[in-house]
């Protein structure tokens, strides 16, 4: 999904100004986000995930500095800066842990260290966490007092939010929606993260094509395979083309994802009872605009549909996200606002 | 579990007083709460859950008033009162809809119908959620700023209270922890609402009682063989009774339950990630006061470290809950409370 928001013109920007910094393992996205969430400029740097991230953030500072210059603003109509990483996380304590896939900045005080180099107050989140404030602020969920954002892509992310309050947990843990468990049993599959039967496991595109691979391997016959026997990776992309040209296999393994994707939907809205689910990341096989991905939408809603409580089924939305890849630096933008507005704890200690 | 909390001494109370009533299909818990959490005196009136509720009402709020000066207090003490009812309902409508054993008092504006007669503002929660803030404030939970309480009955009863916030949900089904899905296969149990897989369809009473009765006709043998012959029916307790005296089966039975609770609270801890997970309800095979409830506690605890993420399986308290039946009434009026508190619509609307 590509991003749908233009930079506005000036006269229509509204005061004050929010920074957005959304750190990812190949990337950081930086974002200047006006009072009403509409972007007014963004750009990104390599994350040099490997290497020690001080450099790293004197760039993203001097790269939002000249975002705001050229957009016509000043640096001071900054009050507050909205960061958001991957876990594992230690957000009252401003740390990175040890997220997998950022090995040079393990155990990494950024909140402090960013607030330092920008000289501003910096509220710090998880970056599934902000992405879902972002789509709880101006996307999909902006209808809704609460919403939960699932992200779909190698892994299955989450965010949650409840009246404003991102549900952060007492550990930073909260809202790793991919970690639920659909399947008690020993047979189930095994999860990136070393347990079995987790929703990730099922309906992540890693567990889509490790599902693919299998049905293959089982002999399913299917027109992926002579795509295979040309020298192509099976990708959900791949497995979506042959699920477009008619594959019966490739459509069964899109609509199952849908399926495990319901269940685990279920057991959140029992949880939360949420205004809307919202469906992130880039796993999305076309979102609105292809049958494909109206499809996969249609198979997500009918088996919650069949397992929800009624009311839930009939009165809770479960659609796509609509900010594509600047949802994280759009929600750490607001999720500084909100910090800035509250003064409080509600978003951010 | 009874009441631990005995009635306090005048001197110790701390004013305002907040009244709860915890209304259930048998009887209505009417309790005196002080500011602090303590209770000031207690008295219960059958609900008549079959028959028109206006006559119960009218005879709650007398025994209100008597309990109230009974205890040396004046009415006018009582800023507010907070009432808790088993679902369906309409919380911000303050409305029972169609709960299974009260059928007597479906469609019923019963907030308003208390505030009309007891002539003060009324907060309303579900009975669940109620009992969990109760925990939360002066039970199990009052070190903790987020709790999970899962209350073992005939079904399984959830309440989440995050900051201050009860998990209500948009439709007034927030917190429903007993229908997470533990089992996604067609194969799965059958819960009593109608649907498979969940939690309480393996770990309620009713569940335990079905597994029993199984493993029976399937063969096993086990000394509930012997009291079934001498006509006496499977409970809880009969099966906590024989696994006191030693029979494996009964002992599994239990230890079973213990498992899939495990389960269901790693998919609430990778959820919402709690301080503490709180086990109440009758089904607690004698708490801390038993070795069988020690080891049913262990087990739990056992299968949550092999589950959850790391961080949570060290951090996270999992323990009994400490305010029995009074969790309820004693959670109502921590509800008015807090909302007379913030004149705002954190816990209620």
């Amino acid at each position: 999904m590509s991003n749908q928001q233009a930079v506005v013109a000036k006269e229509t920007v509204v005061r004050p100004l929010w920074l957005g910094v959304d750190v990812g393992g190949t990337n950081i996205k930086i974002g200047l986000v006006d009072d009403q969430g509409q972007v007014v400029g963004k750009t990104s740097i390599p994350s040099q995930a490997s290497s020690p991230p001080d450099g790293t953030l004197d760039r993203v500072v001097a790269a939002a500095r000249e975002l705001v210059a050229q957009a016509g603003f000043d640096w001071d109509d900054i009050p507050r800066v909205g960061l958001g990483t991957p876990g594992t996380m230690d957000i009252p304590r401003g740390m990175m842990l040890d997220p997998p896939n950022m090995p040079g900045w393990h155990f990494y005080p950024v909140r402090d260290r960013l607030a330092a180099v920008c000289g501003k107050p910096v509220s710090y989140a998880n970056d599934a966490n902000a992405a879902a404030f972002g789509e709880f602020w101006v996307g999909s969920g902006r209808k809704f007092p609460s919403i939960i954002l699932l992200t779909l892509g190698t892994g299955v992310g989450g965010g949650i939010i409840v009246d404003h309050l991102s549900i952060d947990g007492e550990n930073s843990c909260g809202s790793e929606c991919g970690h639920i468990i659909i399947d008690h049993h020993d047979t189930a599959r095994m999860c990136g993260c070393g347990q079995r039967g987790h929703l990730e496991a099922y309906a992540s595109a890693t567990a889509l094509i490790r599902r693919c691979q299998e049905a293959l391997d089982a002999g399913r016959s299917s027109s992926l395979g002579g795509r295979l026997e040309a020298g192509e990776k099976i990708t959900p992309l791949l497995i979506a083309a042959e699920a477009e040209t008619g594959d019966p296999l490739a459509l069964e393994l899109i609509l199952d994802t849908a399926y495990y994707l319901g269940v685990g939907i279920t057991s959140l809205m029992h949880t939360i009872d949420p205004g809307a689910v919202i469906l992130g990341g880039a796993m999305n096989f076309g979102g609105h605009d292809t049958l494909l991905g109206r499809k996969f939408l249609d198979r997500i809603r009918a088996e919650v549909r069949l397992r929800a409580f009624p009311v839930l089924a009939e009165k809770t939305t479960i659609d796509f996200a609509q900010l594509g890849g600047d949802a994280g630096f759009i929600g750490a933008a607001g999720i500084a606002r909100a910090a800035a507005r509250s003064q409080g704890p509600a978003v951010n200690p």
